[in-house]
């Protein structure tokens, strides 16, 4: 039978495949010393960033850690305080590392994607990807290790195999406290910059994107950094560690069927995952006259065949319980219905925000209208394309619980639920790879640009930026599925352990009791308040950027001809200042928010505002994504000469709209995944107050 | 014991008030010429739109009677199934005969207050606001005598009085059917010709709003009466039918306390309320140096207030149980809490959406950066604009739930919140005045400027309008917040008729259970993709407007030098087409998805679905209610000169703003309430089907 030795055994395959690949891309070259100049000063700017919100990070969850100790030995639990806070301390830190060790790795991979650019768009593209796919490998590898290593420690520290999921929840809340910032932070970061530098830039001085005489544009290409590798590496982070821990403790509801395997096969699926993961890696290549997005694409199907293959075994292996002879069957069914669940999820995605379906195409045609009329599309898009994900997510949740149940076990259904949850994240490290291609490629654009290579290697990145638009778009689709479906994990464990503390056979959540009514309208209000907060942040960043680019135009003569040089330092650091003060406000709305609503109105009324909370927080981000998504491809579409082209009145309202879609799909949308997550390890976590 | 007596003396009283307002409008002249050319414009589109809207919508209520007979024939209830179905179709006709008086009044008034204000400010304001009224006492008179009346009738054929509300279930329905068809289609007429019109008009050729060279003119006045008038009319027609039934269902459950003073309650308290309204209207007058938006306030707080001294003398009168002697207290309290919560939501609406404060200034500062951070911000205001409102409702439930199980009645607290559903609607009638006002006072701008009147009309109806659009913004923050609660009625109307059938002394809505879960994922995902649907519905309506105002530019010579007479039929006929088109989809889609829901999952899920679809809709209608009401503020305080004024680049920013603001205050939002309402009392006629 596969147990925690396999887990361990591909975990180390992982890693020393993740330092094989870091070895691939650092032999590299690392181009001309132009771009290498450039290179650095991005690698600087990240790392100062990356240091400082670490530190305010370190600080928030330290007084969190305390707090945990605190209002447990409030209540008596002193023990399972100090288990918490430390697993909570652990949870973090593996999240912040994990977050590091893939934004170290896309630094120093964009320059070597931006030099192979100038000969091959083969091996800019597999730099790219293998370089991303440090990232997804060592995010997975680390979430799967630090929930075994826990598991052993309390094992050897005496706690029954029973009892250790309910405690390692508190590493979970670590992932998604640090999680919640690291994805803010880096938004905030990000857009603030990009549309700093892009009102300033584009629109007023007329210059062109990533342009090296715009102060701001250092700013812009360490923010793709810090935002899109670090922010959503703690995002997905966070979905894994969420779902193994939720599934966990169903397996131990499920202890008197399957055993220790039950509780244990989250872990091995997962691990098995990786080794799906790192084929589909592998197989990704192009002939130079194939779109780069169909070769990620081929690999993506790869993965997803193999994740399949590999599920079918080790059900079978781990889920058979001789007293349920179809079990393992329908538990199969279940997790290919995940799996499913997540290639439609993409693949509407991509409908929605792809130039080559029709609602982009209407977004741009709306833009010939003005401003106004594109906005207004561009905002209809959006909401319409909630409809879809939520039909295909609600059927994978009433198939999967259906197949569950068919097997005649006691919480079966749920059980199902969680086999589709671990069904669509088996491929999570794969999606990572492409997740963390989108900035890599970008950086390698914005290195090419201002380099000034001209000819092949400009157009090599510009084919893999386009690609990159795409992944970064699609990836934010499958974070948004496996967040709800994580969450919907997320809420049976509070439930289980709610029956646990109150010795209730089962339990309920009736939202028409009015305080628990009132408990979900508060869930769904915060996700609106939480979004204000993030967007206007955004819009405070790039009010400070503008500010400063003006300035330096103003005092700094020569920088328009290209004499003097800007001082990016100076925009690096206001961005930084600024995106770490505008995080703190909406991150600690959300803790205190959660824990008011579950001391007021108690466990069952924040039980309802994580669930209500956790529906806004689906449709929402959906729609800011996808959103955001298809007015920037919209944008696009016009430059390659559609409606009037670059320049025409048409591409200045597509502009508009696209500046308007950053904040939402790149700050509100990834952190309300977070969001989500965050409500639902922190209410596990402090549910024993609100008892 | 005051009784049904006292509710027909009082509507009969009412009734012939309406008619000495009418009276008094009608004696006022019409002025010029030309200024009744253009009225009669008006009113022809108005009736003809009104004729065609009207016929499509009779013949979708005499189909879905017909279902609603044949589904409970079907289920072996012939004779509820009748009852039903007639009651459905009288809702449907009073609903639509509500609307019809109210836009018949208002486009005879505006006319006449545009003629006054060539006099004085004081006339024109209090004509408006008593032809406004005439709208706003008839629709609440006839959702109260429709009740009555229907109570009387079911009272003589002999069904005992505890069964009569559930009978009447059919009348809400009808009511909010054709409620959704004339808000929606009105909202798309208005707002298609609105942006179509300042598209092409503004935007594109360079000349003011309202301009009689302009094309879409006419449309554009005519929509404000069938959007705003009939639209509006219909919605609080609706709130106050359901808000009656369900407060009468819940009657029931309190027959064996108070007898059948508890279920007529909600009728006197009405009756009341109206008397209330009609001394708030009369009190209205200026001096003509206060503001008169100082005046209707003033107007609307000494409504309220004798709202609350009524509303003490019946529920002492009427709610006196001697088992329970604290009772009638306790529930006057709870009603006091309802008048209170929507004079705070009305304030805190005020707050966002008036340029006197921080988030309207803010937006208008945006504007200075372009037209993306003007859409940026003033997004994010409309996002934060949910929060202290669901503070308020939040508040309101709990408080007054308290209240009512402090009676230590058997459901006293439900019954609590239904009286302060009561007292929030019991001002209904002056806020219904109030809001009729806006599209009085914009139509009687309209014809000013059209009818070339200078000097002091064009700035008394200026003065006017600045406040119409002010009643109009704060309307719906009411209209929004006593369709919560109406909303929250129903729900427990919904979970009284479970328990009936059932046989069950307590339902819940468990909304962990998956099916449950995914009920309630559809109903937020319905509030998404109807606003979709709405928001487009105006952008496919604006387009095809401004295609045929380039098209007479282009092919009528002479109209820019005003040597040609526009062809304004086209465009009226053109508005109407398209907005009768644009709302069958998503009226549809309305009845379909919860007819799916309750058949496909079942009562359960259909009350999640019905609950959680409230919230996300209580949400999306606040933000774009409170988003669009806030970027046209901020374009009227640029117009007043600050940030470079009319015509800077600020002002084209804040332009673009408002356009977008357009279908979501005007469309969306208010549809929105509609579209909460209806799932209401949809789900509790076709419970039968669902268990």
């Amino acid at each position: 039978m596969l147990g925690l030795e396999i887990v361990l055994i591909i975990s180390v395959i992982a890693i020393a495949f993740a330092a094989y690949l870091g070895w691939y891309v650092m032999k590299k070259d690392t181009g001309t010393e132009k771009m290498m100049e450039i290179s650095n000063a991005i690698t600087e700017g990240a790392k100062a960033f990356l240091k400082r919100q670490y530190t305010t990070i370190t600080i928030f969850s330290i007084a969190l850690s305390i707090l945990i100790f605190i209002a447990y030995t409030y209540i008596g639990k002193q023990e399972i305080g100090i288990l918490t806070s430390m697993a909570f301390i652990f949870g973090a830190f593996s999240s912040g590392l994990a977050g590091f060790i893939g934004m170290h790795a896309a630094i120093r991979t964009n320059i070597r994607s931006a030099s192979a650019a100038r000969r091959s768009l083969n091996e800019a593209l597999v730099i790219a990807l293998r370089g991303g796919a440090v990232s997804g490998i060592v995010i997975v590898v680390m979430s799967l290790l630090g929930i075994t290593v826990l598991y052993l420690i309390l094992g050897m520290l005496g706690h029954p195999v029973t009892e250790i999921p309910f405690l390692i929840v508190g590493y979970g809340f670590g992932a998604s406290f640090v999680a919640l910032f690291a994805q803010l932070g880096g938004g905030i970061y990000t857009k603030g910059a990009d549309v700093g530098a892009d009102l300033v830039g584009k629109v007023e001085a007329g210059i062109p994107e990533d342009d090296a005489r715009n102060p701001a544009v250092i700013a812009d290409l360490v923010g793709d950094n810090v935002g899109d590798c670090a922010g959503r590496g703690a995002d997905l982070f966070e979905s894994t560690a969420a779902e193994n821990i939720g599934a966990m403790i169903l397996g131990v509801a499920l202890f008197p069927v399957f055993g220790i395997a039950g509780i244990l096969f989250p872990l091995v699926v997962r691990a098995f995952g990786l080794i799906a993961s790192i084929v589909g890696i592998m197989s990704v290549r192009t002939d130079g006259k194939e779109k780069p997005m169909k070769a990620l694409n081929r690999g993506y199907y790869i993965t997803a065949g193999l994740a399949t293959v590999f599920l079918y075994f080790v059900s079978m292996d781990l889920l058979n319980a001789a007293a349920y002879p179809d079990a393992a069957t329908y538990l199969f069914g279940a997790g290919v219905i995940g799996i499913l669940a997540s290639i439609a999820i993409v693949w509407i995605t991509g409908y929605y925000t792809e130039s080559d379906f029709s609602p982009v195409k209407k977004i741009a045609l709306a833009s010939k209208t003005g401003h106004a009329t594109n906005v207004i599309t561009g905002f209809a898009v959006g909401l319409e394309s909630t409809g879809l994900p939520v039909l295909v997510l609600g059927f994978a949740l009433i198939a999967s619980y259906a197949l569950g149940e068919a097997t005649g076990i006691h919480y079966g259904g749920l059980y199902g639920t969680a086999i589709a949850t671990m069904g669509m994240l088996s491929t999570a490290a794969y999606v990572l790879a492409m997740d963390t291609f989108g900035p890599i490629v970008d950086n390698a654009g914005g290195i090419v640009e201002m380099g000034k290579e001209k000819g092949m290697a400009a157009e090599i990145t510009a084919k893999l930026d386009a690609a990159g638009n795409t992944t970064k778009a699609l990836t934010k689709g499958y974070a948004i599925g496996s967040a709800a479906l994580a969450a919907f994990l997320l809420f049976s464990a509070y439930l289980q352990d709610v029956g646990k503390i109150l010795n209730l056979e089962t339990v309920a959540i009736d939202i028409s009791k009015v305080d628990v009514f009132v408990g979900a309208l508060l869930g769904a209000m915060l996700v609106f308040v939480f979004s204000s907060f993030a967007i206007r942040a955004v819009g405070n960043t790039a009010f400070a950027i503008v500010e400063e680019v003006r300035r330096q135009f103003r005092e700094i003569p020569g920088i328009m001809k290209g004499k003097a040089k800007p001082d990016y330092a100076k925009c690096v650091d206001i961005c930084a200042q600024s995106a770490l003060k505008e995080m703190v406000l909406p991150g600690i709305m959300v803790v205190v928010m959660t824990l008011l609503v579950g001391i007021l109105l108690k466990w069952e009324a924040a039980g309802a505002f994580l669930m209500v909370g956790t529906i806004s927080g689906i449709l929402m981000a959906l729609f800011l994504n996808t959103g955001g998504g298809a007015w920037d491809n919209a944008k696009k579409y016009i430059e390659e000469g559609q409606h009037g082209g670059r320049g025409s009145d048409s591409h200045k309202a597509a502009v508009t709209g696209d500046t308007i879609g950053d904040p939402f799909k790149d700050t509100a949308g990834p952190s309300i995944h977070v969001l989500i997550k965050l409500i639902g390890t922190l209410t596990l976590v402090l549910l024993p107050l609100f008892i």
